[in-house]
């Protein structure tokens, strides 16, 4: 395994050797998401090597900016976090650096694919952090194909722009365009985005060459029958999550006081990892999760009892018309 | 489901309502250890309608003393910690009350069906906490029975004499008695207790009126093996725990400079949750678990490499004789 810029991700040891050496940081903190935690101990080996600082490697699970390792980040002098860009740049620590580990696959090939399954004229173009550097060149395919470009901005949580995140679309909203480019793996944010401007979204994988337009049906009608089976429910479990780009604690006491007006009995969980597992020890009729809002979606019928965003929750209760559903987001904006 | 002096334990809610209203506590959390943790919605209530107060309940797993909810108690005024004795009085805050729920059981008819098992005359009796309100009963017992009982004083991690924890057997050392009768559930602790002291120890367990003698042989061949199976380790993961009563960051540093010397290559850890899954991430040739002593024993074999304790690693070094191999404890002596 090498760490040179050869690799998928380039985890930047140089730039972190710079940054020990000039602060004379004496112990360091690690953390990796699941996919570059393998990575961790050679990386560590390098870096102890070159600066003679002691590398603390974080072994918990790690989603996101919004996981900051708040533990680890007392024992060190500085910690480097990898694979997420920063989180509302004035809330961390100033001893956090984000090392963004942006992708080198080549996306031209999927964007140029892309081109001739796009029906719009003004095309959106929303990516992850890793592959938000090559947005321009997407817009130069796009655009030497007749098309036009437009890459929005997002709320202050987000770090670029056209950058979405699994909890945050916000780059795609009031935005003048026909249709979305997504470019990236996975179902989530395309289908997120999809939902949430009722646009056409096209997702094209730069790994599998694959591009595809997501349909949100499915996760439609799984939500309304999530919220069709919490309609008789009299306790609810409401999720807080201990993370610090999650926590809602604002929010959970207001549901839990939106419950109290509709004689609903609530209990608010604080929680760090929420799993199907963990929840098995609460028996209520429905659990209402304002921690990561990809739970609800991602492990819809693992958990014990149904779980509701607080959006849905709020049509539970009749506070919200069904048809006003969106996937809930973690904004600037309260929902 | 009674919360009542009829339950096996007894939660105390008046006096938690007591605590509160005095306090005038606005926000109060509540943690329960796993076996607990079903009753958190019921008790919640009850306080709640009886102070006014709101009650978050943490619903992350719960091991002891050794794992308070430190996340949770930045959130409220005061924490109700369930089923653990306090650990070392003076480290924790004086916002966090611990509701020690003893068991009602009555353990005469197991001290009584052990006596005739006693061989020695004078008898060493340690427990668990939920046991330890009945150590003079049991005393009685033998001294009726014409033995001699000692009950020993432990450490300052221990909140009471006679008390033992799954990772603390300091109450079973330097005592003058023939043998010991330990009065509870599960293996753990005797076997602990046997393992340390090299004394028969007879296990009574009153909520199943089995007893016997443990017999420690089985664990030290588990352990030689693992020993063995480490000898030509090259690159350690040396975990470290972010449990408030389980970090022990000085040792893990001198492990990692231990291994140095010895031209082996050693990378520290953090961790909260240690799971087998959790470390499939880090491809190293052996573990040396600072964290619970108890997990290396407990899921012996189940870790994708060899999990050694630290007097393990020590042999493994040629530093610690294999003789002189005893089980992990955190106390207040360091290794």
């Amino acid at each position: 395994m090498s760490l040179g810029t050869s690799d998928a991700f380039d985890l930047r040891p140089d730039y972190i050797i710079s940054v020990i050496n000039k602060l004379g940081a004496k112990i360091v903190g690690f953390q990796f998401p699941e996919g570059l935690k393998r990575k961790g101990p050679e990386l560590a080996k390098k870096v102890e090597e070159a600066t003679g600082a002691e590398i603390i490697i974080s072994g918990d699970p790690c989603f996101g900016a919004c996981d900051l390792d708040k533990t680890l980040l007392e024992q060190v002098d500085i910690l480097f976090h990898f694979g997420h860009a920063e989180l509302e740049d004035t809330k961390f620590s100033e001893r956090v650096y984000f090392i963004e580990t942006r992708s080198a696959v080549d996306i031209r090939p999927v964007v140029e694919k892309a081109v001739s399954e796009l029906k719009g004229q003004v095309i959106g173009l929303i990516t992850t952090v890793q592959h938000v550097h090559k947005l321009p060149e997407a817009c130069d395919v796009l655009e030497a194909n007749g098309k036009t470009c437009v890459i929005g901005k997002g709320d202050s949580r987000l770090a670029y722009p056209g950058q979405v995140l699994g909890c945050n679309f916000s780059t795609a909203r009031n935005e003048v365009c026909d249709e979305y480019l997504y470019i990236g793996s996975g179902d989530f944010h395309p289908l997120g985005v999809a939902l949430s401007t009722k646009k056409r979204v096209l997702a094209a994988d730069p790994f599998s060459g694959e591009v595809r337009e997501v349909d949100p049906s499915r996760i439609l009608r799984q939500r309304s029958a999530v919220i069709a089976k919490s309609l008789d429910a009299k306790v609810f479990g409401i999720i807080i999550s201990s993370k610090n780009g999650q926590e809602r604690m604002e929010l959970a006491f207001s549901l839990k006081a939106l419950a109290r007006k509709h004689g609903k009995a609530a209990h608010l969980i604080l929680i760090d990892l929420v799993t199907p597992d963990q929840l098995l020890q609460f028996k209520v009729d429905a659990f209402v999760n304002t921690a990561c809002p990809r739970l609800a979606i991602d492990e819809v019928g693992r958990f014990p009892s149904p779980m509701l965003t607080p959006q849905e929750f709020e049509i539970v209760l009749g506070e919200r018309e069904w048809e006003k559903l969106v996937l809930d987001e973690i904004t600037e904006e309260p929902i």
